[in-house]
């Protein structure tokens, strides 16, 4: 604390990322990366003498960037806008839509940046609760808000809203924003880009960090009705006019035209996470449904959940646990290539027959 | 306009950066971009086998890079924040001391971004008019104040303010922090680094987009007592815990760590900076004494210096106009190579020739 900070400084509790230890041998199971390597496309995009050119400014608009994002998904470029990350672009979102007279909404067991965001912006916040079964419980956003956001499917428990759902949400709160946060959609999740013409107050959020195994070029973009994308725009321009670099731009075009490339990891991550759950829940996990690239799972009755994680790094095993109400008995586990999953399997195995080895 | 928009977006006047016009065989003089390209060792550090490494999230601590700024400064690591691109930095520093209940000085002729970030953060504001000689007037910063910043040398005039200037300021101001903006400080300027260890409340923000010729990547930084560190951290861990993408953390510490290189560079274009500032001279127009890698020269008395702009633009050489009190009869040439400014000099020289072409 310094008499220096000003008084947002002073109160904010700032995110705390997965870790990112550099351990020769760790299985990485904590942060949602993709297991498989980028497009092959992307090595070569960026290798053929982008360098030299690195003395002039990027594009500022990332223009061939945003029409291969629109291509993809049969949009004008004009319903895109593209940043440094998904955080960035969700950080740039808040400040266009949801700095409002009135609160906006989101759940209580979602992704833990929205409350950073809001106590960086001064936006005012109702936590919504989850139901029983950790579905977003729709009808109890059915209340004032100067917008709407969660993520689908959410995180961290994977469980997808359907689209219908969100239709519904998009109707009854057409004078707000919504904000659908789809970093995790292409993992078995459909799109509510099918929405976007209908609603022209549903703004969806994607990165190139986990389907498009891009987390360390930091891609992330946001599709909706121009109006929206101005909005984003006019943000983006009163803080930095080039957030995205001249090779991010480059390797995450070659990332988003590789569809054949895409697709198969998806594919395997999907067969992956599907065989991995049915083996958790042989060992007696309770998993929550995941349409993402990470599943929530629940030891058995005799096994705390902190414990278990703490036993499976000792195994150079890293997952995460959050310390937090309704998911502190959950770990969540990034679905990685089968063997280290098979890998994990065994450990948890061997953990779980230890005789009170993680007791409660 | 938008009823979804929120209050600041509706109101803020965003930043307009310089253009970056796509044609071929175009001189570009217009964004102080670098005429050499960065160092090799750049190309190095990007082609070995990143790329399998970006489905990692990137290290959010940038840690390799920090370092290497701190060895280049002679600093600890602890005394320097890293972001994407100055701007970003310069943005996280108004947030993190700006927004205090006294006005934020800084010179009525300086970057434009400046006000645009107090518009975006709600920061009060008061432009302290430079001297005739264009000088900072430094007297006047002599009043309540809840932070101060300047370019330095200053943007768009070039001019530098002396060290022993910029102590008195920091003394006079030790309630506040006082940002100086290093951008253009290595083409011959000397940098205010020297004075970090005895003003806490020194900020020095520095670029690799001028002097290391990487205005592509998107690399800035910000060197201070570790108590302002902290707080730049704790807005970036609040917006985007990883700013900066893998490759241009390694691109970056590459071009730092090649000393000999960038001296080089920086040399060549301080002696074309000179040569072409004795050559205006010669052809009538009158230089501000630069120590960036751009100049301000205003045209011979019978020639406006839009006119002048339209007519090298004509000839396919871009330089910048500002359309804006006291700086409206200048140009703002960058310094390219001695080819490119050969070019340039001999289009003035017809210019100035062909009688009644570019008359106030």
């Amino acid at each position: 604390m310094s008499k220096y900070w000003s008084e947002v400084v002073r109160t904010i509790e700032p995110y705390v990322p997965g870790e990112q230890p550099q351990v020769e041998g760790l299985i990485k199971l904590n942060t949602n990366e993709n297991p498989y390597p980028p497009s092959p496309r992307v090595v070569q995009a960026v290798s053929e003498d982008v360098m030299e050119r690195l003395r002039f400014y990027p594009d500022p608009n990332a223009t061939e960037l945003r029409r291969a994002i629109a291509r993809y998904n049969h949009l004008d470029e004009s319903w895109v806008f593209a940043g440094n990350s998904s955080d960035e672009v969700l950080a740039q979102a808040f400040m266009a839509f949801f700095q409002q007279d009135k609160p906006l909404l989101f759940p209580d067991i979602t992704y833990g940046f929205y409350p950073v965001y809001c106590q960086l912006f001064g936006i005012e916040t109702v936590k919504v609760p989850l139901a029983q079964d950790y579905s977003l419980g729709l009808a109890q956003y059915r209340q004032p808000n100067g917008g709407i956001i969660f993520p689908n499917p959410n995180a961290p428990t994977g469980l997808e809203t359907c689209l219908d759902d969100i239709e519904q949400l998009l109707s009854d709160n057409a004078e707000s924003v919504v904000v659908v946060d789809e970093a995790y959609i292409d993992f078995g999740g459909t799109s509510a880009v099918a929405l976007l013409e209908q609603y022209e107050n549903l703004l969806v959020v994607q990165t190139f960090s986990k389907s498009r195994a891009l987390a360390g070029m930091r891609v992330g973009f946001a599709m909706g009705n121009p109006v929206l994308i101005e909005a984003l725009e006019r943000v983006k321009n009163s803080f930095n006019s080039y957030p995205l670099d001249s090779v991010a731009q480059l390797a995450a075009t070659a990332a988003i035209e590789d569809v054949a490339y895409f697709e198969g990891c998806c594919r395997k991550v999907i067969a992956t996470r599907e065989a991995t759950t049915e083996q958790l829940t042989a060992l007696g996990f309770d998993v929550i449904p995941s349409k993402a690239n990470f599943v929530m799972a629940k030891p058995p009755a005799s096994l705390a959940a902190k414990s278990v994680a703490q036993l499976l790094r000792n195994r150079k095993i890293i997952v995460r646990y959050f310390d937090k109400p309704r998911i502190d008995e959950y770990i969540r586990i990034s679905i990685g290539t089968d063997d280290q999953m098979q890998r994990l399997i065994a450990a948890l195995t061997e953990i779980i027959k230890a005789p009170g080895s993680a007791a409660q």
